[in-house]
C-alpha cells in the first residue's frame, strides 16, 4: 500500500463512537482514505518513503465537520436585512433572490463564496439546498468540499424561472449527472409542506427511493408553518410527512423547533434525522427546538448553520457551542447535552443522516481522509483539561489551520488552496450594487 | 500639538451616540488621546512631520470594546468542569479556588492569561472581579489594558485567606495606590446579596462613595438566589439593595436575570447601570434576562463576559452577537434589540457604566485612544451593506488585528506586544496538575 501522507504527533479526536482519542499519534493517508491510525514507531520506512509528512505537535487533528443544512447562494444577501418583522424581512430577500438568482453564475458566485466561508472554518462536508443546484455540484467539485445537494421542488414558480413542471425533470437530472461520483450525495429536496403540496412531495420521495438519494425538507421551523398546515391538511407537520411515507433514515428534516412528543416519537421510530440549527432559531425567533428529548428519544440529531440571511455566517463551531448551551437555558438544567453528544451532532451523526457512516465521521482505517488541524496555541485553549470540552465550549473557526477532504488538501495555515478569493471578490463587486438596489425598489 | 501617531484609510465606526461613520477617514493620536476624527486632506504636513502613519486601508476602526464583568483569573480553572448541575459544579471549582487562590501569585497568572485573551479579542477595558485585586492591577498596568477591579466583600473567609474584617482597609488601600490613576478605574465589589450581609454592602457602598468609586455587585443571577434573599429579608434581591442605598449611577449590577417590572423601574429611575453576560446566563442555565424591557424602561444595559469558567473564554464578540440574537427567540420577536443598540451595549454604554463617557467608548477628539482594527477581507465580510450589522453579526474575536490602549500599541497583526505568552505557558504548565488534581481530591 503506497502512503501519501502522514500526519503526526497530533492529538487525535476520532469522533468515533467511543470517542477514542490518541495522544501524539499520526495518521497514514493513501490516496482518498485514512490507511490507519497509528503510533509514530509503528510507521515503517518504506510507507515513510515518498510521503508527504506533516508535523502536528501541539495541534489537535480531527474529523472535518459536517454541516447538514445550509444555502450557501444565500451568502450573496448576508446582512442585507436585519432584525426586522419575520414577513418584512422575508419579502426583502425575496425580492432580491428573484432579481439576482434568475441568473444561474449569481447562484454559482454565492456557493464558491459560501464554500471558501466553510472550508476555512473547518466543514468537510455540506448538504446544501439552494436554486441551480447544478451550480452548486459544480462550484463544489472545483473546490474540493463533499457536497449533498438535489433538486429543490416548490409549487410555485422558483426564484431559478423554472415551474414546478420541471423540477421532476431537473432532480432526475442532478441524479444522472452526479450521482455516480463516490464524493458526492445526490438527494431531492422540496422546500417545505407549506410550499411544496403533497403531490410534489410524493414525487421527491420517490425520486430519492428510485435513486438510493436522501430525501430532505425544512420542517416545523415555525408557529406559522404549524398553524399553516393544521389548516390546510387538519394535522401537524411531522404527522403529515409521516401520512406522505416520507420518513425514513434516508430522511433529513430541517429545523423541528415545534414538534411534540409523539412527533419525536414517530421521527425516532423510523430513523429521520434532524438538523438543528440553533443560531438561525434564534435570530429568526423561531424559537427553542427540543433538542435535549430528541437525543433522549434516539433521533438522530445532526447539526447545521443554515444560510448567511438567518445566521449571517456559516460557522458549525457556533453552531456546536450554541447547541451545547442555550438548550441548559431553555430547559433550566445545566447538564442537558454534553460536549461528546455535542462533537457528535457535528460529525458522526452527520455521517449517519448522509447513510455514510462507514466512509465519514470520524478517523478511523478505512475511512475517507477528511479532516482537520486544529491549532491549540492560542490563550484561549489554555489551560486544557478535556479536549473535547475545548473543542465545543473554546474552539472557533478561527483555530482551524489546515483542511483536508478525501485526502486533498484544500486550506493551508488558514489560506484557500482551491478557490480564487479575489476573483470572487472582484465578481461580488460588481453584483452588490444590483442586489442592494432591489431595497430601494 | 505634536501628533504621535495617524491611522489613516480607515472605514470609522464611531460608535458616538449617532452612530456616526466616516468613511477613508483617519485619526490624530497625540499621547494618549485623540486629536481629532480628519479627512485624510485635511492633515497638515507639519502634523504628518514625526508621527507614526498606519494604512488601515480594508480596515474597520472602531473604539476598543468594553467588557463590564469579567473574572480574569478564572481562567487558571477553564473548562475544568462542563455540563453538571449547578451544586456539583460549584463545588468543584470552589475546591480547585481554594487550593490554587491561597497563592496571590497564582491569581496574578491567571490575570495575565485573562487579560491576554481579551486584549487579542479587542476588549480594551476590562471590570474585573476577583480575589487579590492588587494582582489584577498589576498584571493590567503592565499589559496595558485599562481595569476597572477593586476590593472585594464577603462574609465568609475568601479564597485569598483573608477574613472579612480585612476587606474595608483592602478596599482602601486599593484607593490609595490606584485611585490617581487616571488609566484606571477602582471601586468596592461585595460578591452577592447572598454572600455579603447588609453590613458589608453599607460598607463597601460607603467606601466606594467617599472615593469616587463604582460600587459593583452580583445581583438576581439565579432563581435560587431570588429565593434565599426572600426568606432572609422578605424582599428581592433588587429592592434590597435599593433598601441599603445600593442604586445609583455608579453602581453596576451583574447579571439582572430574574428582576421585576418595577425593580426594572427602580434601576432606571436610579440611574443603576446593569450587565448583560448572555453566555455565562445560558450555559449555567440563569436564564434570559429581560434585556428588551431594560433598554426600553431607559436603563443603561452593558456587555460582559463573565469568567471562563462560565463561559469557557471572555470573547466580547461573541457577547454581543448573543445579546443581539437571544432574546428575539426569548421573546418571540425578531425586531428586539439593534444592532446599533447591541453595539452600543459594548462601547458607550460602558463608558457611561464607569462615569467615563466624556474620555472613553467612542472615537471622538478629545477622548482616550483606546481603538481597535478590524479586518474585514475575510469571506464572512462579504458583501457588507452594513458594517455595524457585519460588526455584531459576522465579526468574530479573530478578525481584530491591532489594539491600541492609551495610544500605547498591544496588539499588532494579532501578536500581544506587552504580554510574555511563552512564560504564562510555562508557568500553567507547572500549575496544571494541581489544578486538576484537585477534582480527585
Amino acid at each position: 500500500m503506497n502512503i501519501d501522507l502522514i500526519v503526526k504527533n497530533a492529538t487525535i479526536i476520532t469522533c468515533s463512537q467511543d470517542h477514542e482519542i490518541h495522544e501524539n499519534a499520526a495518521i497514514l493517508v493513501s490516496g482518498n482514505r485514512i490507511e490507519r491510525v497509528s503510533m509514530i514507531d509503528d510507521i515503517t520506512a518504506q510507507e515513510l518513503a515518498g510521503a508527504r509528512v506533516i508535523d502536528a505537535a501541539g495541534k489537535i487533528l480531527m474529523p472535518g465537520l459536517i454541516n447538514m443544512h445550509a444555502h450557501c447562494g444565500d451568502t450573496l444577501f448576508r446582512g442585507l436585512v436585519e432584525n426586522s418583522p419575520l414577513e418584512i424581512w422575508l419579502q426583502t430577500v425575496w425580492k432580491a433572490q428573484a432579481v439576482v438568482l434568475a441568473e444561474a453564475e449569481n447562484c454559482r458566485l454565492g456557493s464558491e463564496l459560501g464554500i471558501a466561508e466553510l472550508l476555512l472554518g473547518g466543514t468537510t462536508t455540506v448538504m446544501d439546498n439552494y436554486w441551480s443546484p447544478d451550480q452548486t455540484f459544480e462550484a463544489a467539485i472545483d473546490a474540493g468540499i463533499r457536497m449533498a445537494t438535489g433538486g429543490i421542488f416548490f409549487d410555485e414558480d422558483g426564484m431559478d424561472g423554472h415551474s414546478s413542471e420541471h423540477r421532476p425533470t431537473q432532480a432526475r437530472e442532478l441524479f444522472d449527472r452526479y450521482g455516480n461520483n463516490s464524493e458526492l450525495f445526490v438527494g431531492t429536496m422540496p422546500h417545505g409542506t407549506y410550499t411544496a403540496g403533497p403531490e410534489n412531495i410524493r414525487i421527491a420521495v420517490e425520486i430519492a427511493n428510485q435513486n438510493n438519494g436522501f430525501f430532505s425538507i425544512h420542517a416545523a421551523e415555525t408557529k406559522v408553518e404549524q398553524q399553516t398546515i393544521l389548516e390546510r391538511y387538519q394535522t401537524s407537520v411531522i404527522r403529515h410527512l409521516n401520512n406522505l411515507n416520507a420518513l425514513s433514515p434516508r430522511t433529513v428534516l430541517a429545523h423541528c423547533v415545534h414538534v411534540d412528543d409523539e412527533e419525536i416519537d414517530l421521527m425516532a421510530q423510523s430513523g429521520t434525522n434532524v438538523v438543528h440549527n440553533p443560531l438561525s432559531n434564534l435570530k429568526l425567533a423561531s424559537g427553542f427546538a427540543p433538542v435535549p428529548k430528541m437525543l433522549d428519544a434516539g433521533v438522530n440529531v445532526v447539526l447545521g448553520t443554515d444560510g448567511a440571511i438567518s445566521g449571517n455566517d456559516m460557522d458549525m463551531w457556533l453552531s456546536m457551542r450554541l447547541a451545547a448551551t442555550i438548550h441548559k437555558a431553555a430547559s433550566d438544567n445545566p447538564a442537558v447535552i454534553s460536549s461528546r453528544e455535542t462533537l457528535h451532532m457535528a460529525t458522526l451523526n452527520g455521517a449517519r443522516a448522509l447513510g455514510a457512516e462507514d466512509i465519514l465521521g470520524s478517523i478511523e482505517a478505512g475511512k475517507r481522509a477528511d479532516f482537520i488541524l486544529v491549532d491549540i496555541s492560542g490563550p484561549h485553549a489554555m489551560p486544557m483539561f478535556d479536549p473535547i470540552n475545548h473543542l465545543v465550549f473554546s474552539a472557533s473557526k478561527n483555530d482551524v489551520r489546515d483542511v483536508f477532504v478525501s485526502g486533498r488538501q484544500v486550506v493551508e495555515n488558514r489560506q484557500l488552496l482551491t478557490i480564487d478569493m479575489a476573483g470572487i471578490q472582484s465578481r461580488l463587486a460588481r453584483l452588490q450594487p444590483i442586489i442592494y438596489a432591489t431595497l430601494q425598489s
